[in-house]
């Protein structure tokens, strides 16, 4: 097993500096991106389009959609009239940095304001993959359980926003919120937590001003640098 | 990126021998081994404890559960009285054939006649890596919506079992069983499938008489060859 070892940190590496070189393109562009991820199924498609249909006539938009098969997801979003672009990763588990790029060329980079990323539903492999993105979200849902941050901690460790998506079904399923918090406190003290249903719309108007706020500090030039 | 097709492909190989070596060990000392996949949070520790509370007087059981951290599975199925191995992937997002030859040495093997495995919560990778048991199980779940099979093929087409866990949400959600199984069925036809709540018991009784039909047949000698 020990001569994997350098290979993965090769691989890391190159993919780190594709990420650099996405930032900088997107940085030239004035685009704030961001890099959603989350288990399949948490409602990764359904806060974009939660998210475009509030923003998309205060911003220019757009969208890369990540998946294994299928353009469910990315039909979904182009519906809502945002550019989009689908990648189908043909198996792969997450989205590369080198995937990335090629979407790229493929948008109206000039012209957008935000840049929406939607990863591959896998709460494991995308956190270990830079995309180049300003900005890295994980949504959770309630029906998943309290204990993710426990059992998956380099994704929790590693994101800038954390929501808690389908708290309309809070009364189904049996999920402590104050165990679920003291589990992100502990990997990733002072996350921005945004609870919300993308379902009845609750709590989407705080998530919704963060990201405005996100963007027009970006757009005005004081954007931070993370992920 | 060229080079990294063979690399993958000798990794694979290397890890469908240590499989079938898992497999001969298993079939040498008479144990049936299932290996249960899914998302994160779509149930997998509460099947096994939804399955070893009614079948422990009747069989012996043994399990594996694979985390990426925590033993926090393991201890919920510990906890029952049945031997159980927690395989700790230190990050890796799916178990491998040499993580479960790991643990069988400590298990008693000879005394058992299932072995159940929980792998890491992840609808992609663990399909790609055999690990040496007879069926393979996977657990969807109603919260995660019908649309699943669609995306990740590669999953539902390599399983012999489906398990559609909290039908008790059903009202909460909105899941189209009829375009969930069309698509699984399109990917693997005539699938086992077993609707059940593992909240509320109910359907648990068929899942249970399938399971107790493969011990039975494979005990008395009657074993198919899958996976």
């Amino acid at each position: 097993m020990a001569v994997r070892v350098p290979v993965v940190e090769q691989i890391l590496s190159a993919n780190d500096q594709l990420a650099a070189a996405n930032r900088a393109r997107l940085d030239a562009a004035q685009v704030l991106g961001i890099n959603i991820m989350a288990s399949p199924g948490a409602g990764k498609t359904s806060l974009i389009t939660r998210t475009v249909e509030p923003l998309r006539d205060e911003f220019c938009i757009g969208a890369v959609d990540g998946d294994i098969a299928t353009t469910l997801d990315a039909d979904r979003i182009a519906a809502l009239g945002v550019p989009t672009v689908q990648i189908n990763t043909g198996g792969a588990c997450h989205l590369d940095a080198a995937m990335f790029q090629s979407a790229l060329p493929q948008l109206p980079l000039e012209e957008l304001d935000l840049l929406i990323v939607e990863n591959v539903g896998n709460l494991v492999c995308p956190a270990s993959f830079r995309l180049g993105a300003h900005r890295s979200v994980l949504i959770a849902s309630v029906p998943e359980g309290d204990d993710k941050p426990y059992k998956y901690p380099v994704m929790y460790r590693g994101v800038d926003v954390l929501v808690l998506n389908k708290i309309d079904v809070f009364a189904a399923f049996e999920f402590d919120v104050d165990y679920f918090r003291r589990g992100v406190e502990a990997l990733n003290p002072g996350l921005d937590f945004f609870p919300l249903s993308c379902k009845t719309g609750e709590g989407l108007d705080a998530w919704l001003a963060w990201l405005r706020k996100e963007v027009r500090e970006y757009v005005s030039g004081n954007s931070r640098t993370d992920r």
